[in-house]
């Protein structure tokens, strides 16, 4: 395994691949790596002769009061990780690497599908990510990208951009991995006190009940008031309870495939999850 | 030389090039050829292996009260050209091929460089393009792509655009090709009356006289007003006259390189011109 801090020299080192037209697989991520990366390392051995992983704290996916200084830089972890999986090039390039010293002056938005749920409390989150996928593909020109189904919005908002810009290549979502108790394995879990992580699990335990509720007939508008109710008993402090259709159009009764949303606090960490409920037709 | 109306035809075309991983070469155009696109096709020609130019009128860098319905489509004898000077695929997309029937969420927006001369009367006009061109990159992926200096603002948006995202090809600006009188050329000229035509070369006449002026050491200030007074006469109604850097920032003294920018309507017709100054430290 390899690990690339340039543009150029991930350019030199993935040279050889390109020429043989072997089929190049690529993981974006912020690092400090958990079971939920290396599965998307994992599809990504399955699917593809080559595997770079990127590991880039983007800072213009954060806003202003957000937790960029903070978030956990484990680089040396990351690697032993990655070698175990069977990563072939880590990509870990500085902040000037990536962004230059000029002026960035381009901006990539995607609207409609980034104006609610996680961008509304994260303006400008979306054009972040945006940008700097848009950059990595550019840079790792793969044939496959592996993104996780714990972001949800943010695949739908790639698979967007990647449709709407023609950028050529597929890519993959991974389902959410979890702990034991059902906690969606998240970097910003390391923020938890001990406390703290004993409440979490109760966000992935109130999706489960409200499928169940959802599917023995229980109203959408109650069942996501129950949740919201139920989350904040626990302890959380929560952002949203909302349902969306798998392409995040607005749904106001279980009448098709949705998914259901959750974002909450505990403490200072903010915690995402979603599970997505079948309907099958009575 | 082939012609592409669609994507994938024009991936299996190009299949064999990549393959043996040669040189390719990109002319984006809008069609109604002439001369300055024909140079265009030459550099390509002298540079790469392969050449490929598009045709494609795109919509979305029209303003609801320009010129997009009556911009003038000419694929035959443009095909004709493009056969003489040795392009080797044509792709001459439809407006649903390139952008699809579900709606487009995702736009790509240059600052700064885009607010003033030609931007500020033709608003969204330059996402429209770097859409576009993003789209036809990301589907020919050219080695080089080749734009006309006659569209200076452009060629400096792209420039941007390449840099800030880091696309994989390399931008080649090409001087304007200009007819026996000095007229810029483009399409847009065949919308002159034959009086018009007439009146048109004032432009170019007006920018090389300004050019003599400031090694003359006339104000630049003056020199400004004087190229805008003497079009006014001439029966041009001038949109713009204005002196940048050759990276399109503001400037105002002749003590550097610059460029002379006039945008200027004769009746319906708006026609743009640019000439570059050199600066030598006496």
């Amino acid at each position: 395994m390899k690990t690339e801090t340039t543009i150029q020299g991930l350019a030199g080192s993935l040279q050889p691949a390109r020429t043989a037209r072997k089929i190049i697989g690529f993981v974006p991520t912020m690092g400090n790596l958990h079971q939920g990366h290396l599965n998307l390392v994992r599809e990504a051995r399955k699917l593809c002769d080559v595997v770079v992983v990127s590991i880039f704290v983007n800072p213009i996916q954060f806003g202003p009061n957000e937790d960029f200084d903070n978030y956990p830089r484990t680089l040396d972890q990351d690697s032993q990780l990655l070698a175990d999986v069977g990563c072939d090039i880590i990509f870990a390039p500085s902040v000037e690497q990536m962004y230059g010293k000029q002026p960035r002056l381009t901006n990539i938005s995607v609207s409609e599908i980034t104006n609610d749920l996680c961008g509304k409390q994260r303006p400008g989150h979306f054009d972040g990510v945006a940008v700097v996928v848009t950059k990595l593909f550019n840079i790792v020109q793969p044939n496959y990208a592996f993104f996780g189904q714990k972001d949800f919005q943010q695949l739908a908002v790639i698979r967007q951009l990647v449709r709407d810009l023609n950028i050529p290549l597929e890519v993959i979502g991974v389902p959410i991995a979890r702990a034991e108790d059902g906690l969606a394995l998240s970097s910003r879990n390391g923020y938890l006190t001990e406390e703290q992580r004993k409440i979490a699990p109760s966000i992935f335990q109130n999706l489960k009940h409200a499928a169940a509720e959802l599917q023995q007939g229980t109203d959408l508008t109650e069942v996501l008031a129950n949740i919201k109710t139920s989350l904040t008993e626990a302890g959380l402090v929560v952002d949203y309870v909302e349902a969306r259709t798998p392409q995040l159009q607005g749904i106001d009764q279980f009448n098709q495939d949705l998914v259901l949303f959750v974002a909450a606090k505990l403490g200072t960490t903010r915690l995402i999850d979603n599970l997505q409920v079948k309907h099958t037709a009575s």
